[in-house]
């Protein structure tokens, strides 16, 4: 059975834009979601650089993420024929190791303890497939990367990409439809 | 430059003898070392089955155990020739996360971030060597599996078996030493 490891931010939840709304709320601002296509939101706001960032210390912000539509269900069709593993790089925030992994429990709960990963460096990861929005995490991947659409990636080229998880769908169970005959 | 991922539990920290102490001491119980050879402390009192695991359910536990003899020197002396990756089973005690974390900040500072694993199933970790007390896990591995020496597997055969580091470093960096000839 081939495996396909899975990012959260960004892939499995909303991060970004949960983000984009918690700054517009708390700091009277009205950055849109079209002004960070192929940007972030430091790079537009340069001068709330440390507002900004704050976010991701906070253990609160991870555990209230939006689930990405469809990706509850096609995470669970794909368990039935790919081994399924979480990796996230939680690392990079130490806050978030409780929040990310509460944040699993709750929707998620059909992942097993034992396939989820925290980790940096994703070069790490031993697995056929890995889908990400991080286009550093695929260049170190060792097995084919498939580029998951986020607004600071739109304009990376040379990656297998899929915009949402009807395409991811398409993409890792349409090839398995087509093995299988 | 060949890849190493090293298991923290009973390898990189003295988990089963701390356990040990704990457990007589604030049970009044007096288990030797010598009786946990080949077994685990459940095992010997099974009736303290609950107490037992208590401990792991702590943060504090993790966070206060003693580093194995010669690691931390090993550990910064071989990194000097492989990629040194921390991959340990933290899923399956989800209060360990940022212990485990803080616990190598403090004892293994060396080590960045970005190569530190917080795992289930190690077969999902990409390295040639795996050192772990954890027969299961050398199994799953994929790579070159190093059996570290506990009191829980001595009768296990059929690995390459180290008993403490000063063995790593003959068995990894005298293999080095070989090669580079």
């Amino acid at each position: 059975m081939k495996r396909i490891a899975i990012d959260i931010d960004e892939v499995m939840a909303d991060t970004a834009i949960s983000h984009l709304e918690l700054f517009n709320l708390e700091h009277g601002d009205n950055v849109t979601l079209e002004e960070l296509q192929g940007t972030t939101l430091v790079n537009i706001r340069p001068e709330r650089r440390e507002e900004i960032e704050s976010y991701y210390e906070s253990e609160q912000f991870f555990r209230q993420l939006s689930v990405i539509p469809d990706s509850q269900e096609v995470i669970r069709e794909l368990q039935k024929h790919y081994e399924i593993f979480i990796a996230t790089a939680a690392m990079e925030v130490p806050a978030s190791f409780r929040a990310k992994y509460e944040w699993l429990k709750e929707h998620f709960s059909f992942i097993s303890d034992n396939h989820i990963v925290f980790c940096g460096d994703k070069s790490i990861i031993h697995a056929d497939y890995l889908i990400d929005d991080n286009v550093k995490q695929l260049n170190r991947f060792q097995g084919t990367g498939i580029l998951y659409s986020a607004a600071h990636n739109i304009f990376e080229t040379g990656y297998t990409r899929v915009n949402n998880w009807l395409e991811v769908q398409e993409l890792l169970l349409g090839e398995r439809a087509e093995v299988s005959r």
